[in-house]
Order: C-alpha cells, then sequence, then structure tokens
C-alpha cells in the first residue's frame, strides 16, 4: 500500500485501490458469485519438479473471473443510492456477459454494444440473461456507441478502467491467498490490465515476497511494450491472437499504474498459447480458454529460470470457448510433447 | 438386493453383487481416489425446467471412473493374499490407464495390449505409470494375447465382466446417493455394462423408487439389442461410434444379468452424442468424452416423457479426449440450437 501510494497516484488523478478496498468488494460480492476451486495435476507437478496451483475461475458465474468486477461496480452503485437505469457496456466476449449478468441480479436491463464479428453464442448468453445486444460493425464502434450512450445519463461499465472493477478482479487473488496456500509467484493473462492490476494490489499487500508476474500474447503485447518503454503504447487496429481475451488496443493509465508495480511480463507466443491450452484441458479436465493459457504459459517459463522447488498460483481466467475456437486450438496437437523440465527427475 | 437374488444367479453359474459388496469396495478404495463432485448448471436447469446434476467423474484419478473397478479388483487380491506378479489387460482407452494407475499403486508392471488404432496420447498415458504397452493388431488381437498370457499365471483385469469391477464401478453411485440428493432417475452410459450393472446394484438396493437408465450409442446398440431380444446379441466387428468408450462388441452375461433389472436403454443418435459432448463442456466447463454425454442424452430423452418436475443424476463417466474427437466433435457447432423443453417456462 505504501508502495502504491508513492508512484504520485495523485498527480495523475487517479485514486488508489487498497486492499482495504479489495476487502470491500470480496465482502460485497462473495454472497453472489462462486469461491471457485483450486486444482492441481499430481503428473504436471512431478514432470516440472514445481507445484502448480490453478484457480478455476472458468467455474465463476458466467464461466469467466469478469462476474466480480462488473457485480462489485454495481453494487457499489447501489450502495451509494448511484444505481442509473440505464447500464451500457462494450464488449466482444466475457465483460459484456458479465455486465449482462450482473444487472440481471439487480433488474437492470442493460445495453451491450458488441463489433460484427463477436461470436454468436456470446451474443445469445448475453441475452438469456436479458441483456439487449446491440451489434457495431467494428469494435471501435462498439465503444463510440456506448460511450455516446452516457451522455443521456446511462452510466457506461468499463471492461478495465475502473477502481471498483479493479478490486473486483482482485477478489481472485483475495479469495486464493486466504486458503492455506503459500505461493512463490502467481500468474495472470493481460488483456487490459485489470486482472494482474488487481492481482498485484493483492499480493504486494498481503505478502510482499510474492512475485506476479503476466502473461501477454507477443502478438498483443502492448503492456509489455509499454513497460519497456515506460509510457503507454497503444494499437491502432486490434491485434490478432488466438487468446481473444487479450486483443485489447491498449491498456489505461489506472491499470499501468499497477502493472508497473508487478514483476513484469512474459510475452507468449500463439504455439506456446495453443500448447498450453491443450495441456491444461488435457490434464485437469477443464475447459481453458486461450487466454487463460497465457498464465500457464507464463509460469512454465518462470520455472525454467528456477533452480529451486517453487509453488505457482496460475490464474484460469475463465472457459468460454467457442466453436471456432475449439476448431482452432484442436487444428494441431500438441499432446506428443509433454510439459517437462530438466530439473525433475 | 431381493430381486438380484430372484433372477437365478446360481442358475447361470454367477456369483451375485450386493450392496455389501459395493459398501467394501467403497471402503476399500476410497483412501485411495478422488471423491468426485456434483455440478449442476442453473441455466440448464431453467431450460430444461427440471433438475440435473451431474456426477463429475473426469476429475476421478486417470480422468475417469474405471480407476475405481480396476483399484478394487487389485485391492481385493492383495487383501486375499492372491496379488499375482503379473497382471495383463486389454484396452483402447480408459481401462488400460485404470490398471496401469491402480498397478503402480501397488507396484506392479502391468502389460496392456491396445490395438494399433488406439490414440497414442492414452498410451503414452498407461506408460507414464509405468505399464508396458504392447501394440496389437486389432481389438481382438490384443484380447487374445492379454488371454493368453493368464496361461502363463498372469491375472487379467477384465474391463467389466468381473464381480470385483462391477463392485468398484457402482461406487460412483454409491458415493452420490451418500450425498443429500433425492433423484428420481440416474444415468449412466453403457459400454461392456460394468457402470450400469454398479449402478442398479447401488440405486435399487438404496431406494426401489429410483429408476435407472442407460445411454448407447444406437450404431452400438448390442446391450439394446441385447434386452429386446432377451439373448446377448453380440457384434462381430468393432461398432463405429464417436463414443469410443461404447464400442464394445458385446456385453456379458455377468452384466447382463444385471442390465435386466435397469429400467432401460436409450439408443442415441451420432448426432445427440455431439450436440450434448458440446453442451455439456459450455456448460459445466469441464471436458466431457462423447461416451459420456450418452448419458445427459439418455436424461434429455426421459425427461422429454415427463410432465412434473424431475430431478436427474447423470453420470459423467470420463474426459480422456484425444486431438482427433475434438475434432470430430467440433466439426460442426450444435451451440446455436438450445437445449430448451417446452415443460419449461
Amino acid at each position: 500500500m505504501t508502495k502504491t501510494a508513492s508512484i504520485g497516484a495523485v498527480s495523475q488523478g487517479i485514486s488508489t485501490v487498497t486492499l482495504d478496498d479489495v476487502k470491500a468488494a470480496h465482502k460485497r460480492i462473495s454472497p453472489h458469485i462462486h469461491k471457485t476451486p483450486i486444482f492441481e495435476s499430481h503428473l504436471l507437478n512431478e514432470w516440472l519438479g514445481h507445484r502448480v496451483l490453478f484457480k478455476c475461475e472458468m467455474f465463476q458465474k458466467i464461466g469467466a473471473y469478469k462476474a466480480r468486477g462488473a457485480l462489485n461496480m454495481l453494487l457499489k452503485l447501489q450502495e451509494e443510492g448511484r444505481l442509473p437505469a440505464q447500464i451500457v457496456a462494450f464488449s466482444s466476449g466475457n465483460h459484456g456477459q458479465a455486465v449482462a449478468w450482473a444487472c440481471a441480479k439487480l433488474g437492470i436491463k442493460p445495453t451491450i454494444f458488441v463489433p460484427a464479428n463477436s461470436s454468436a453464442i456470446k451474443r445469445t448468453a448475453a441475452e438469456s440473461y436479458g441483456a439487449e445486444v446491440i451489434i457495431a460493425s467494428t469494435r471501435a464502434e462498439a465503444e463510440r456507441r456506448a460511450a455516446l450512450a452516457t451522455e443521456t445519463g446511462a452510466i457506461l461499465v468499463p471492461p478495465y478502467d475502473h477502481d471498483d472493477i479493479i478490486a473486483g478482479q482482485a477478489t481472485v487473488s483475495y479469495e486464493a491467498l486466504l486458503e492455506n496456500i503459500s505461493p512463490d509467484a502467481i500468474f495472470t493473462p493481460v488483456g487490459g490490465g485489470g486482472l494482474l492490476s488487481g492481482t498485484t494490489i493483492t499480493s504486494k499487500a498481503l505478502n510482499a515476497n510474492i512475485k506476479v508476474f503476466g502473461g501477454e500474447p507477443v502478438q498483443a503485447n502492448d503492456a509489455a511494450q509499454s513497460l519497456r518503454d515506460g509510457t503507454i503504447f497503444r494499437f491502432e487496429q486490434t491485434p490478432e491472437t488466438v487468446a481473444d481475451g487479450a486483443r485489447t488496443l491498449g491498456i489505461s493509465e489506472r491499470t499501468f499504474k499497477y502493472i508497473r508495480q508487478s514483476d513484469g511480463i512474459f510475452e507468449i507466443t500463439e504455439q506456446e498459447i495453443l500448447y498450453w491450452t491443450q495441456w491444461v484441458m488435457h490434464l485437469l479436465k477443464v475447459t481453458c480458454e486461450p487466454s487463460s493459457a497465457l498464465s500457464m504459459a507464463a509460469a512454465f517459463r518462470w520455472l525454467e529460470t528456477q533452480t529451486e522447488p517453487k509453488t505457482c498460483l496460475v490464474t484460469l481466467s475463465g472457459g468460454n470457448i467457442s466453436d471456432e475456437s475449439y476448431r482452432l486450438i484442436w487444428q494441431k496437437s500438441y499432446l506428443e510433447s509433454l510439459p517437462r523440465l530438466k530439473a525433475a527427475t
């Protein structure tokens, strides 16, 4: 928390999310969400010579951790008596479902703007929670139309650029660290940076020795580039990667602030994403979004450099996989190449 | 149990597996296996207007319920001081892994005969548990060579035709029924009939009102044909179905005895298998073998005929899916067609 305060949040005009905010979020949303299980594969542990714990957010409401942030923001608005009649969001994926689900809990019918190339099943899911889904031509157009709606009184629930969203996503690692585990390092995927931000806030406040790393597609490496440059890098066009949750144009000032306090980001190739997507499904018997596999790919990269046995907490962020993605994931098999490390005997 | 005794088991020269045998098996294997969770999907319940509970055996050791039967047989041999130096089995799938895993627990290196067309990853899994895997030209040849080995002192662990295997598989439903659930009907896939036999024994003994049904591929419907004819029907060649766990040539006298006490078998089309494989993965975020989907397809068929809200226990038997199967499963998407029943409002 001291660290958080030290990097000049006020000068950026951005408030600081603290562990107390995370605890409040956890208390607020816990009655409505699942406490997700932590799994491990003894076979994988044996092959790696390390222990890997998987926080299984595919078992969260709507099949991804995004339910946490959206619900936290809305419940806080309700607490403060500021719940609007109209809620809008833009998303091609899990965040849209999360907003639709959270709004349904509060009896609000939200409007979700989705790009035309988003998958039909994800749109259907948002609609099944009672949302109005409006198809925009592109991601940028969806974003623009959602912003426009706020001019007539709607409140926008952004996918990551909001303190209450970050505090909500931070409950993933908070919930995990309440259990009797002592990870040396925690790993999350990086899209807009909300989950990595929340994980950094929680972990560093609870135990400064825990390392926190992100995994980001090398083909969508805006956060990694931002860290290298010391200033936010933004793509002009949606980057292409199989990890559809990480196709963001750029992180925000808000998430950048926390990401700088993490221990870094591993840039993951498409082949590594596919490799770990297959292996996580094979070893754990859970559906693993390609974006989720970024965490495990990052953990493997880190473990390759370790000489002593370590315990990793790998955040599997979600398990919503479209049929198109399934076909892409299994085009080529990586199961013949076992995930072993030389350190293991 | 009275029912079991009444159909003339002795005259067939086959002993009778009782609830006491199942309880003994449960006590014997429990320290070594997982108590698997029961999941449900609120969305599915809402769409169907019924409650469906899923017993998740993909989280069992080796990723399928088969670990239960194999371990029960071997531990019982050990208890009786009859554990041999040599164990053999024939299998193209989960049973081979189960025998390899169970033998590893007892410090025995088994020999598993597999047909040449079995998937490399399943062979690798058996080998990783320390088994010697020998590739035979066909399934029949694998079976013949395993039988031959028994002439020199090896003990064969059969996939279903053994009382201790049936008692072991019966612990799936026994374990589930120990929990606070009151299913109207229980559903299992049918291959050789070991799981359906065990489920029938347990359920009918604990509560005669519980219905027990099997789901079998219409393209591999030897058990359903046997029930219709009143005599065992056997395929001459391995039947073709995406449900690879159900590609057995025929049930045995032993399993037929118990299957006759079940409430029947639904014959499931390949399209229904693929439909439910996709939907179970989509709704529950677990990997679902096509064979597992047979249970849910059978439950859906039964629920279509019900006028009052019912609770079903659907046995998801395993989650080991080869890359070839993944490609087959997702060739065409069935996710646009929601699993709704008219009864639900």
